[in-house]
């Protein structure tokens, strides 16, 4: 398992996070409970923003919403000196009523909506990421109407593609998200945007996929982008001031993959940062404001989910299922991608493994599936299991499927908790449920 | 494309639900909008019922919550004269508090909760059908410090599983749902039930399958099962007088599907039916009150989907991309299960398809697409796409991820529209956000 400083067994060999008992906290909250760790977090923004400060200078990390919305996680954030980005106008709601400055927040998107467009420039969001050529278009009138001139930049596709532990390069990617470079529409997009009252073209953004363990994929973005920097400057006199060369850093879920301390992903912003620099001194470029995506990797790890154990089924010869309160409606992650993960018996850290189960959840779904093949004592009802690696995605994915709640979310520190997300109701899950008139 | 006398293409050349045109609900509503046909309901919910009693006699048709569950549903559905399953607290909630008749619920769940079944009894559902050993002693203590009898069903594994159009028998089957028929566990439940007090074991449930398309495996799954209550009867001298053999009746998505009518649909009532009346005669088993749950069949092709075009983007000798502004928070299926469906142009119904399409959703995320190898005249920003069959998992499986908010449902006949559930608004998706007091 992960044994983080702040993610540990205590002495009853009951599992502690941030100082806290887990069994006390699943006691106090109920299960399913999902639970960040406040010092991981702020550890690893610290550690991010400190690496990109010292080896590079200028720029700034983005939080990536998606992982994880929520007004608590942005005020969170925002303490620790990072930006963020958001792809909706939900996420951009959430992150202005905690308070977030907007020039602080970057809006991605493929399909941005007009009424987000116009959200995001009436808000003043620093950047917005233009993804289609109609998007700068539209994105230009809604400026112009509002006399507001808006800083963008454009997400291209360099042709590099990350695949977790390897990386590929490709002409024409297959992809509903930004402009071919290796095509020519990136260079179309530039002379688009140019030429668009509204818009202030500042940079270019790329984002070349997630769970990223291969530093050089990022090198190699990093050495594609500046180029055809270089050649913007050349053919159309234009000398771009920003890069956001995102990120999507890979964590570890079990023991499939690399397990980074802080000091390990310092490593990548040092890598990338290193080329960046590299490269825009031998093509003498103007050295780029740089943003980061360091994607699910600041709280990721953070977070981990409580469960009490149901029903224990053993079919002989074929498997043992323990069934707990959660489900596919809290972590949809096996069953979208097959993912897999980690457990331990939270109530009994000191007995050794010796059966391996499938974690099922309480969904009408034989697909309803947290996590197969894990190694556990033998589980009984009422043990309450925690299933590691779930800050991201995990609540950003919930769904109300056959009408279970959505799990609350809590914050621990030094043995203290509170609320980020409180629990939602039968109230809440049935709010909007209208009295058809035509029934 | 579906061509129910409920969905038609008008003379302008716009595609009509339940007399309704869909550019105007698309107008009047927004988009994206899922559109409920009354008529279609009102006629399959009909048919069954009738065909059952016809055929049959005493029993009663079970609609699965799980396909899609709010208020307006269960009232519809109640005044078709069905029952309905629900497998959690929530579920159970949002049917009573429609005004849906305790007594016409059945309850399932592969571990129902304490609270839930406490919830249940303290109802009056008419059936509980208990999955697992334990379940059988915790439900009887609850019913006896409550002075109830509650009547219980079994699920039982017969060793028989449809897959979509085939079936395969199988000795232990790998289903965290139920008791093993093959290898035993099911009469060990039996002879359990049969020596708890508070509940009465009235007979056996079993589920064999969804979007199934083969009558035969329901006729064996009959056999098997009435099989099993001669055995009991024999050996355990119980004799059952209620038998639930599930159903999960396949729908048209794609044309790879089979297209049944509402008649056809009857012959799958027929054939179970007539199975099940010669088990009986032939071993001299007193006639059980019958169950039937045809599953997402009642509300699958009931439904369609409406988005609204964005972003067009052809990435030349790879593909074509039409976004929209919904996408896996409303529709995750695709991203599930690989699964296919069937888009319509609303807006230009008379217009020939001319080009292949991948319908890619908004969020940020590849793998985020609604549905693939679309084929549909030339897609324009603005132009409404009508995907087919989205009545069942939908609405139901919708989550806010991205922090999209879940679209409005509503219902319409013969031109007229109301909602059955409203949109969420960005308030509602923050509803339960805390001012988390370690930050």
């Amino acid at each position: 398992m992960n044994t983080r400083d702040t993610l540990k067994a205590d002495k009853n060999g009951h599992l502690t996070i941030g100082g806290a008992d887990c069994t006390e906290l699943a006691a106090k909250y109920g299960t399913p409970l999902y639970v960040y760790d406040k010092k991981y977090i702020e550890d690893i923004c610290g550690v991010f923003d400190k690496t990109l400060k010292e080896h590079y200078g200028e720029g700034r990390i983005l939080y990536a919403s998606k992982a994880f919305s929520c007004k608590g996680i942005y005020r969170l954030i925002d303490r620790c000196g990072i930006g963020a980005d958001v792809v909706s106008g939900g996420e951009l709601y959430t992150a202005l009523s905690s308070g977030f400055p907007a020039e602080k927040l970057v809006m991605h998107g493929n399909n941005k909506l007009d009424e987000e467009l116009v959200y995001a420039v009436e808000s003043g969001v620093g950047f917005i990421v233009c993804d289609a050529f109609d998007e700068i278009g539209r994105l230009g009138r809604i400026c112009e109407q509002r006399g507001i001139t808006q800083d963008i930049l454009l997400r291209v596709n360099p042709g590099v593609e990350a695949h977790t532990h390897h990386f590929v390069q490709t002409a024409t990617p297959d992809s509903k998200f930004g402009f071919s470079l290796p095509n020519g529409d990136a260079v179309k997009a530039v002379e688009e945007a140019l030429k668009t009252s509204g818009v202030r073209l500042r940079g270019l953004h790329c984002h070349i996929g997630s769970q990223i363990f291969e530093k050089d994929s990022f090198a190699l973005a990093a050495e594609k982008m500046t180029d055809f920097y270089r050649r913007v400057k050349d053919e159309l006199s234009c000398e771009f001031d920003v890069i956001n060369l995102g990120g999507g850093f890979g964590i570890y879920y079990t023991d499939e993959d690399r397990k980074l301390d802080v000091g390990g992903y310092a490593e990548y912003i040092v890598a990338v940062t290193e080329t960046l620099k590299r490269c825009v001194k031998e093509k003498q470029l103007k050295k780029p404001f740089l943003f980061l995506e360091p994607g699910r990797s600041v709280v990721g790890e953070a977070g981990i989910t409580l469960y009490t154990a149901g029903s224990v089924k053993k079919i002989e010869g074929v498997k043992n299922y323990v069934a707990v309160d959660g489900g596919m409606f809290d972590n949809p992650r096996h069953a979208l991608y097959g993912s897999k993960y980690t457990a331990v018996l939270a109530n009994r850290m000191n007995e050794k493994p010796c059966e391996m189960y499938s974690i099922a959840g309480k969904c009408c779904e034989s697909g309803d599936i947290i996590a197969e093949d894990c190694f556990l004592p033998q589980v009984k009802r009422g043990d309450i299991i925690a299933v590691l690696s779930t800050g991201a995605y995990n609540y950003s994915m919930a769904s109300n499927y056959n009408r279970n709640a959505v799990p609350p979310a809590i914050l621990v520190e030094n043995g203290k908790s509170d609320y980020l997300v409180r629990k939602q109701s039968y109230e809440d899950i049935a709010r909007n449920d209208h009295d058809c008139n035509l029934i």
